[in-house]
């Protein structure tokens, strides 16, 4: 896996508003927020999308995120916040480095916004499919 | 708290496309998909908003995410994915209880829709502002 800005940054050659980091953690402010806290949480673990995440990092960042998330709250009196991370340039990723947006959301409006096209799940095709995740999950 | 749909789920009182489950995890598809493979991954424990859930269990649903990720992945041939959780019904939470949405993101655009109005971070305000973060964290 190439450098990214990321990388950089764990590696202290970026500067950035950092508000968080342990062993294997690294927290910051998004310079180009959509509200105001908008933090990004990422692994120190290169990893691009986080299918390919290790178990240990996947774990530390998990542990993370609600202490941010918190502290995030209570330094923005922020009630409402979306936690969004997205796998793949398809999906709107931009950085090939696992980040976690913490993006709080306001009263006014500003945060992220969510498009939400539900249909409801066919039963046959809802069993079928939960069996092959399911199958794949045990196979490793 | 009170008992929500998820945790009727969890106890086995209400029926689910159940894919994956350990100690404190359990994942299984929403009936309300934006895409095929829509998937809910839930803590056990009964906490309505992630910033008020363990430490255990939060290190337990971010281990299981990439696992179960890799097999929907491997399940649906999807390539890009978002992973999303809303705290808040200003922020689109539904369900009082802690879910991870992982939805995946198709080449006909099927999946979730993200509005991503940004600007860019106020430096001085972004200084003050990851300092009162980091702050509160410390602070515990």
């Amino acid at each position: 896996m190439t450098d990214t800005l990321f990388s950089r940054i764990i590696a202290g050659e970026l500067p950035s508003h950092k508000v968080y980091e342990d062993e294997k953690v690294y927290a910051f402010l998004d310079i180009h927020p959509l509200s105001r806290g908008h933090t990004l949480v990422i692994p120190k673990e290169p990893a691009e999308t986080i299918d390919r995440l290790s178990d240990d990092s996947a774990a530390a960042l998990g542990r993370a995120l609600p202490r941010i998330c918190r502290a995030l709250l209570a330094a923005t009196g922020a009630r409402a916040f979306n936690v969004l991370q997205n796998n793949g340039s398809g999906a709107h990723q931009v950085v090939m480095h696992v980040h976690f947006h913490v993006i709080p959301k306001y009263e006014d409006g500003a945060g992220l916004g969510i498009g939400w096209p539900a249909k409801a799940l066919d039963t046959e095709d809802g069993r079928a499919l939960a069996r092959a995740i399911a199958g794949k999950l045990e196979a490793g």
